[in-house]
């Protein structure tokens, strides 16, 4: 529709996601008649992230060392582990400042229909981190729909046989929805009433 | 939120129009975790355009030389000018594929509240293109909102003096709305019903 460099442009931020063509085109011209955008500082950042940005060698959130700032914090309490399905739920938790323990973040949860099974989650990862004794309780932070809670009860069947706490968040967030997008007080409820399974 | 360059990024997509802190934070992960897609070109696309694309010193739509490729087309009828608020606005024109004359971007509508005055639009540049006898109608395309019928009936009262034709789109687009977002057909009928002012 447009020459050459600026349908270029639109296309690819139309391949982002929530970015329909219209909000693509209406970026685009923004970044063309805002003089004032750095638009050299967006385009380093990207280059950047790509490189300097990797994944939390213990608990899977992202960081841009080996090990992230909240497992390098000797603040946090390493009895307490929260298990979350994305580094995005490590952001809302935090959100909250209700829980000052430890993170571990699967890459997902349980879907049969996506084809995403126990092996394809950081679930070896989280029994190792189990294994020393250190870990009092496992807070199952998975979202609450049917994936989530499918992950969970997988989670807590398998930690059934250790020596640990195992709790799921409580209800107060909307069923069906997604962790990510719930509110700090919300979120911070469903922290303070978790039951343990 | 997130450690240093993870959230320099996130704060830098959420400067983008129509972009929130949440939308922000999906496109940033979107990036981190998609290794296929790619963000080099993205970046390159970035810096390019601010480079590369001007606006068309006849008609003030974009393009990557100094005259756009509606401008520079001989099979375009140079007898007819449309007239339009945004440079967006003649991609939705051209999509209708109703109209082969040239057009004439204005850079914005009259507006007393957002304090655009009849100086800040590309006013002078049009009375200059009309100068010469080529052109026989112009179609006033501004948004069929308070500031495009406005800038459309100044318009029409500063061209009643010269042997040109004035038209305006005909109704048929929703009244308050955005020609930006108009449907080819109802955008395509309110070129053919277009009235002589």
């Amino acid at each position: 529709m447009y020459d050459g460099i600026v349908q270029e442009l639109i296309d690819e931020f139309g391949r982002l996601p929530g970015i329909g063509p219209k909000s693509a085109q209406r970026i685009t011209f923004h970044i063309l008649q805002t003089p004032t955008f750095d638009v050299a500082r967006l385009a380093e950042l990207l280059t950047d992230v790509r490189e300097r940005v990797r994944f939390c060698e213990i608990c899977g959130n992202v960081s841009e060392q080996d090990r992230c700032t909240i497992c390098r914090d000797p603040r946090r309490n390493p009895a307490l582990i929260c298990v979350v399905e994305d580094a995005k739920d490590v952001s809302a938790i935090e959100r909250t400042r209700e829980f000052r323990g430890l993170y571990h973040v699967l890459g997902g949860a349980i879907s049969p229909i996506a084809g995403v099974g126990p092996d394809d989650l950081r679930i070896t990862q989280l029994m190792s981190r189990l294994a020393d004794g250190t870990v009092q309780e496992v807070i199952l932070a998975t979202n609450p729909n049917l994936e989530g809670e499918a992950t969970a009860s997988y989670l807590s069947r398998l930690l059934t046989t250790m020596q640990i706490t195992v709790s799921r968040l409580a209800s107060g967030l909307p069923v069906g929805g997604d962790l990510e997008y719930a509110d700090e007080v919300t979120l911070g409820r469903a922290f303070e009433g978790r039951r343990t399974l």
